[in-house]
């Protein structure tokens, strides 16, 4: 297969790179947020177009699904994401986004491709190019699927509620992958865990409000914000035997308007990592039992209210399929740039995919850190200083060679299932 | 002077409080930002203007003074301020506000006359309406300044700053009014302390962001604001002798867009409420104490920033004109309907007109709680729950008597100084 | 009077007070714990008998009340409290305590005069000598008691429930002292509230012991004290009107044997102050709300236990008895010398006595700071810094003029009831 | 080997088992603290030269060693801990402990066997006595040491400070175990790491004492070691990654000796559990920065200080050895009653001797739960509340087959270095 591979990637070429730069460039300036990816779907869809996939848009929301139909063969699903961040982008990157949306309460918030989404789309945008430019030289059937809204653990549920199985059928196999800040030119994977599963909770706080300057006659909810913050990080301090790897993070709360009105409440959202259905369950008893014990030691008027905002299942590679895809990584790219990929506190929903699908899924890492960078923050201990990770505002992949190496990833791995051709 | 003064008042009949009524719920529907109540000064400009009054408009952004000149005699101010707040209404009246605007930050707020300034606004168009029309009953100067953003504690500087004093000159005495949750019908006036002097801080707590499931490579902004607010409450629990009164609210905490990004900073604003220098500087000290080392607690990467968003001044009756002002309501109202007004937490510009004008000035409370509502909660404990203070989602003052007595107020202690005229 | 007052303190001269002296130092080197005032009681026993007294000695544990009938006339009682603190001394002074006891878990805990209780018993001697030496100049009957246990609330208590009314009967009125942080050589005396009302709960936070190691296995219960103890702060600093006086301490907290033994239990103590029914239940409920609530957040497997320590009432000065004794105290010493009191938050049983008896009680201040000192803190605003108060380790009455304007003090107010006699 | 062991523990029979159990209820009923051990070191040192062991009293301490040369061939040591914990024992056994004592500040404090090191000594003198009775039956030198004070990480430390090595010399191989929560009759072991490294800080937090009506004039040492616990709970939460294993736990917690006195200062121990060299820096920094910042926060007049207790290293199982170990056990106990040892946070000095001696050690671990308890909990999802750990109040080995099998173990595993005798 190597041949036929190193055949197909011959078309990836540094004039073909050189394009992909400046889609990623166009990407990078205006990142959209979850489900509101309609540009980028359209310059997806228009790429597969052009490329000759069939092409279905409006997949999920701004899901594009594109397939091209290459005789007898298996069936391979490559996927990328597609939303950005509500992050203020501060790379100082010529490219850098300035773009900005408004919240459903009406806030401007910024936006930025902090997690490299854009990365993806442009590295499956040319892996598909290539694969269907080398067409002569396999058989089977390629799906490329951008998909949008992961960042909310929505995006592949939707694809998938909204028919995206009747459009790819059953796949022998569903290939992703993802950046993260390790040296560029590398790939990481590994079989079983890759990724934590992931929950996401809004909680609302409520006190009573009056003048600031009557605490009395008032149940101040930024206390009470407070103090459940405070108390929440026990959970994970005292509550979670420290052999088990589990994340409480509260990223956001919200209370007042004016520096002398005293709220009516407060709210708070609580993101929850874990690897097993045991922790997860401690970890929200814990919250659930702290909010509500805090809102009681307030006096609070109400109960607290407690909402799912959105759950990640756990991410994990069939091991079959990701040694596999190991073994083609290896041949292509030798033994020196393929690093296992430990497992990781973020999430994905990536699998739910290959899960629904019923197919093997493998999803990979591909570094995007300047190299000489890199190694001299693990020299100097400085990596969270100068090596900036995933939704940071000063996450900046470099270009090269990330989007070549990603592509030839996508590339690499769906010809690992194809069944080579017969070049005329 | 109690004939003039019900000779003047018999034009405020109830045909009249009627219409007064209609102004009323008219402002109370449309609720104004400090510095943003043009359609409020628009309306009061009106009716100085109708009553005959000279009126200047724009004076400190959006002030309006108007000046009636009606022969030789003393020259009183009467003062009402017009700003709304951010709250949202939860009265249920049928003239309840559903405005709303954005704010610095894009953000949508909801409007609500939470502090009862639309009284303020009809009271003073009422009493200037009927001293205009009772000009021949009495001699000197009556000014009427509607003032803007007293919440901010910017409005009367505003005015000031902006040649109030040249439209003004040096009156003889300053008068204002406020409704408090007392029992309509009633007027409360104390010489010496009315109100607490306030300083209102916006404080910018520094971390550094990352992804929410990467605790360990960022400063967690929200753990570091939670505890600060928790500490700041130590400033009076521990710090300020019990014999002072003093008051710390914490009434905003902002950080975050998304539940799965730390975020790079946080914000509070911090409230605070004093009746001396030295406890004032005890709470500004123990507030930077606190501050600068729960930043430091937290590793953060760049100090917090402190900045001071106002400060209002202490508000106090001068005992003399206070004194004047008794003894008119209680001839005017008896003595029953008049009580002595204890110094307040909240915190008013009105003091700085007449500080800077060097002339005494005299600060009123205006009850406007339905009586028997109020009268029963005393007697069952209830007052916090049932007779909503200002700042209240649910603030609701009677119109009835209200309104009527509010203009009645004013024009009683304005005439206790005017030169009474000689009607033909 | 004064000329009887003059006579009865000739008595009072210079070697007297030396002698004085000397008894004070022996009495500062040995404080005793409440209800252990064994060697004090003894002392203040041998010098009533010594001046003619009848004694009775352990009335209500260790309390010793002397009886000096002396014709008719109105009888007055002058009371001393007796015990000592457990604090450590770090006065530096010659006749410091190095003294030290076991409290009832076996802990050997330090001893301290540290509240100038031996000024009070020291001030009672001399004043009962001298007026026992002069009993010609007066008729009436003189009652001096020796209560233990202050400290605890429980000392007067217990000698009216051990029979004090008996041996006292109904005084015309009683009179008590105490030294405070104020120049020497001048008393402090006010109509009305003098001191707040106080209560002492012990509470018992149940966690679940195990290994410092395993968290996860345990209910922490210092955790849950910390928690409690922060979220405690909120009462005073959030629930009570700034108006109100109110303090809520929490004084002692302890947990754990071995630092690597999570602890099955953690105790705090919480001390409350106020001046008002409905300030101490806002402060008592709001205690309880939130260690109720802090438990449950723990997931604790008991409930918390309160128990109270000990409850100590309001001290009010009657006001026609106040009266007369700052006429007294005025006439003797001069008008400069005699100031008022302001309510203190701290608290006494002293007014236990005179409420049982049916009788006026007037409770007033000794100051026994050295003068210059306290008057450049004044001047340099560091009153806390240099003049160490009540129950500070620091704490250090002036010998002169303190035991002799005491001792002066008592026998002055004691005469302004008592008969003038007809010396021979 | 099998069956020399064989024949050596046929001499650990019923009989000899019951006898151990009654030294066992013995040594349970009378625990000893740290580098106290003066009784159990007495029957160790008794039961070793009623062996006929050579016997040494008082290394480091209270240490024993016994030494038994038997001709040429391997040196063995075998190590037992002796003391026990300041824990009130809740086990309702009938020979629970009922001991007390007092600690440094003369407080009584309760003592029980809460880890189980009775049962070490108990193993450890029924093996020595088996393996002396068996004598023909092997060749080499037999060392029994009986350490003191491994609670706190100073035992094995003194001993080898005290000339240990001169007495055992550079042995082949270092052996101990410990009881865990785990099915009696099993015995877990695995190469590599054991237990954590652990470190303990006492930290004395200074504040200004004073009168507890009076806060306003102290700096509150209560609340500023409560904010400290809080904070110190982000330390795990926030700063370390989910994926290292770290513990940091306050233990204790002190401070006030009245309720009504606030006092000068807190002292809190922290106890701290790492794997990594890293992972403890971070800790120890995360530690310090906040002790200071709190500090600072409360305006304390003086910095903290932080001492260090203790320093337990990390606990490694030598590879070859370990596997010789479980070789061995797999024989004896057949493979079903062998198990693996994962890595505990709980931390060992056992290592301190092997690592002095140059000699590879090997820990394992002992089961102690009565095992239709054990898989009752585990079915019902009870284990943290039906099988008590290790220093918890109710940690309760069962007596059968615990002895037994942990004197069969040792015999077994020093048997495996042993040559064997040749027995007439």
């Amino acid at each position: 297969m190597t041949a036929t591979t190193d055949a197909v990637l011959a078309g990836l070429d540094d004039a073909t790179c050189d394009e992909l730069a400046g889609l990623y460039r166009d990407l990078h300036r205006h990142p959209e947020l979850s489900f509101q990816e309609e540009r980028t779907a359209g310059v997806a869809a228009d790429r597969l177009r052009a490329a000759g996939f069939e092409v279905r848009t409006g997949v999920g929301g701004t899901g594009v699904v594109g397939v091209l139909r290459n005789g007898d063969g298996p069936a391979v699903v490559l996927r990328a994401d597609m939303d950005g961040l509500p992050v203020a982008e501060a790379t100082g990157l010529p490219y850098a986004s300035t773009a900005t949306t408004q919240d459903a309460e009406g806030r401007r918030v910024p936006l930025m491709h902090a997690c490299g989404h854009d990365v993806h789309v442009t590295c499956l945008a040319g892996a598909a190019a290539a694969l269907a430019a080398g067409r002569e030289r396999w058989r089977g059937t390629l799906v490329a699927v951008f998909q949008p809204a992961e960042e909310v653990a929505g995006g592949a549920r939707a694809m998938v509620d909204d028919g995206l199985l009747d459009l790819i059928g059953r796949p022998d196999v569903v290939l992703g992958q993802h950046v993260f800040p390790r040296p560029a030119g590398k790939v990481l994977v590994s079989p079983g865990e890759v990724m934590a599963a992931a929950d996401s909770l809004e909680i609302r706080l409520y006190g009573r409000g009056g003048h600031g300057s009557q605490p009395e006659h008032t149940v101040d909810p930024v206390v009470l914000a407070a103090a459940t913050v405070m108390r929440l990080q026990t959970v994970v301090s005292r509550e979670v035997s420290p052999f088990e790897r589990a994340v409480l993070t509260v990223a956001q709360i919200h209370a007042g308007h004016k520096e002398n009105v005293i709220a009516d409440e407060a709210s708070i959202t609580v993101n929850l990592r874990s690897f097993s259905p045991e922790v997860r369950r401690r970890l929200l008893d814990g919250v659930e039992r702290v909010v509500r014990a805090e809102a009681a030691a307030s006096g609070a008027p109400r109960p607290p209210e407690l909402r799912t905002l959105n759950s990640f299942p756990l991410t994990v590679n069939d091991p079959g399929a990701a040694a596999v895809v190991r073994q083609a990584f290896t041949a292509r790219f030798g033994a020196e740039r393929v690093t296992d990929l430990a497992p990781l506190m973020g999430s994905e929903d990536f699998g739910v995919i290959g899960a629904e699908a019923g197919a093997p899924s493998v999803f990979w890492g591909l570094g995007c850190a300047d190299p000489e960078t890199y190694e001299r923050a693990v020299r100097e201990d400085r990596l969270a200083e100068d090596v900036p990770g995933n939704h940071s505002p000063a996450f900046a992949p470099v270009i090269s060679p990330t989007l070549r190496m990603g592509a030839e990833a996508l590339v690499t791995a769906a010809l690992a299932w194809l069944t080579p051709g017969d070049p005329a």
